[in-house]
């Protein structure tokens, strides 16, 4: 790492980390010094769409990229909470991490969100229609076969922490605070 | 009351107290020596699910438990603000009400928040078809026989506020601040 | 202007401010001294349902004034940030803008908030089958014509900012803070 | 209880809740019918200023309500969480409690926040240079004879959760989240 | 106005608006075709240092410009709810105000915030000792001679909305939600 | 790093991280598999108190564990936005960082917070009277040699970004939101 470290940055909501998101570490390593993994939502946990906080999100990337053999040093892990006011995104989440040069997105709304200030690269995700929180979250409900699409580590902190059993449970409880 | 009063509570929106929810006190009364009754987001107010402001709520419990002759210095009745992270529901509920050995839930979502920090007990509702808030609420907009189904004093208090005019209200009206 | 001004409100999203809105302006000042053209939802933004910052907002309403060649001496136009509580709402807005007297709106649940606060006034739409902002969104969307539903300063203003493509963009992105 | 109780409500954060308090709900009910407790800063706690919880606070008030022979069945005690905007504090404040007719305060500012909307009485304080909230943490910090200023149960409850030492750890100590 | 316009903003919590922020718009209108005048801290209000609501406070601007024949067809002036965080503010600002082209302001920490993204231009304030909010206030407090210090329109509604009493009051008295 | 590892974590807002910190950093991995560095005010930046944002502390820390040659798969680096409900503070923690077995403070308020949830470990801090953020900041105002107080790498991101400017900006102008 040096001071001219160009840093790219993708952000998800990583519910939960899946070999599609860390396909795309590998490219933006490939492109940049370093990679900043923003971890949007992070308030949110225990929902059905959201089931895990922020702090075992951050377990989940921080293995997977270990396991990957990843160079830790040119990552960043950051969780964000979010900001209700779109137009003030950019500036929201550049308080929170570090300096940017190019942000990897394919979602229209990002590239509109950031307008001319941040540089987009669109990224080459194989496989959305599996290597989606979506579509795993629902897989892992259904207890289908969900480990292949996520890595190793993950899988392994998924079962240590009962998230199996978590979201089967978010799919057929009401979400309690809100509607008891 | 003494230092080491075994203490029950039960969460709640309470949109409107109901027979199964006087029930359940009575059921915490048997095993407990007091009840903390805590009514939840008690900052909507004037929405279809969310008819009655907390104070409003919190005048026809205490109605309720004086009219069914329970003793109110084994009752607390307390509003508690949403918090949107889930995984913090336990101490944020711990910070605003004395502190209490068993919460009665049959919820599963509740018993994954409280983990093992607290002892869970499932409540016996009777006729829960009936006595639940939704079916309550639609009841009364249709203008169908829904006082049965309360207690009196609750019968009471939302004739007195226009309850009956304010949820046909709105169930037909926009609701304004989110979408006017 | 004196301190005696009679003083209307009116209140809504004005995404974007359309000619019914613009009618209802102008009604109010054939009722009284000055108008206050409260912006709602301000802080959201970029999102299918409220496309336009509250600023943008702010300058299409203040060109379609202009344009209409109403006095601005006469008119307030104020952004307001929501309020989840709406038993609070009417307090919530009298500390954003200046004294009102009547407040003009239709909808029935703004006449419930405000009680026997305020004095409310119905206004009289033409056509609110087209002059409402979800059918000119959507008009929007599929580039019908949509620019005969708002005063020519907004029409203008949506081009400048690329309006059209925002919205034709939100309707078919995810929102992306919410649901990455 | 009967549909055309006068409710009379007092304010304060009651850090702790102490005998110019209680001889102030004595006061409210030799005027009215019930007694509205209204606990300001509610989510502030484990502050200097701010010792206790909300829920610990309730705790004690209903003790030494109990205590004082006081019945219950006439008293509502209600945690408020703070509104930083003032002109909205009046509309918050009815929005979290039962409805009523008097507000017991011998503060100006108080009076002037409520305006003409509510009747205010000023309550007859006896010796508020030691029935006071700061006075009574700075003695109970010093170790000092502090007891015979508060209820007996709130004495108890103080010495039960280890108040005592809370708050001359706070006193010493910095606020941590604040300013570590 | 036309699509080209250049808008210069002031920012100001306007506590109250005086002489010397009037003589602030008319640089501005001597160098840019329109001005907004941005309300800071809008949600505080009955505080000694912020003691008018943003809309009484958009009240005095408003009739301080008219009387002050200022075209308002060329002013904006909006009320805005403070961001804690900083780093964001410049984004916060943008999202509720028209676009602008230079923010006129002395103060060196506004010029850091907003960095290289806006030109920045100092205005030339007259008798800043006097003609600032701190020093009305206390004079205003004082029953001093502080109409002199304001447009007259502004004095006008201080008068009216009983603003000196305001004042005094708040100086004398606890801020009561913060600290009772 | 596997399942059963030990975590240690530590809490600061690291305005700026010093010799201490690190120093600290390295008695926790002695003691524990890996570490946690939360950064607590998160969303404080620009104040004289705060002057760096939560981004360029995450990169100043990660900087110096670098160059100190610490395992970076060991570490994990978390901001913190505050929670002003100090109860709640440890739930807080938990749900935003990965779970921790030790907490290492020497606070005694931080000790009571957590109470027999979490073992607390006091740490040997050396020389704190100058590893400490209020000298440091204080030393950078003055321009004396704050450098040897600080990892090299934390001292070349202050002076890239202009953080020595900064915090004499700071100490000099006014803090703009809050107090124009």
């Amino acid at each position: 790492m040096n001071e001219k470290s160009i840093r790219g940055i993708m952000v998800g909501r990583f519910q939960p980390f899946h070999k599609g998101h860390l396909s795309l570490v590998k490219q933006i390593l490939e492109d940049c010094d370093e990679v900043i993994i923003a971890i949007g939502s992070a308030q949110y946990n225990y929902i059905f769409q959201d089931p895990f906080t922020a702090g075992e999100r951050m377990l989940m990337i921080h293995k997977a990229l270990s396991e990957a053999q990843i160079d830790l040093t040119k990552c960043y892990i950051v969780p964000i909470i979010n900001d209700e006011n779109n137009a003030r995104w950019l500036a929201h989440l550049r308080s929170m991490v570090p300096p940017f040069d190019i942000l990897f997105s394919g979602n229209e709304f990002v590239g509109t969100l950031v307008g001319e200030h941040v540089k987009i690269k669109k990224p080459e995700f194989v496989s959305k229609k599996y290597y989606n929180g979506t579509y795993i979250r629902k897989t892992i409900s259904k207890k289908d076969n969900w480990k292949k699409l996520v890595p190793n580590g993950v899988a392994e902190i998924i079962e240590e922490i009962g998230g199996v059993a978590r979201i089967k449970m978010l799919l057929h409880s009401y979400s309690y605070p809100q509607r008891w």
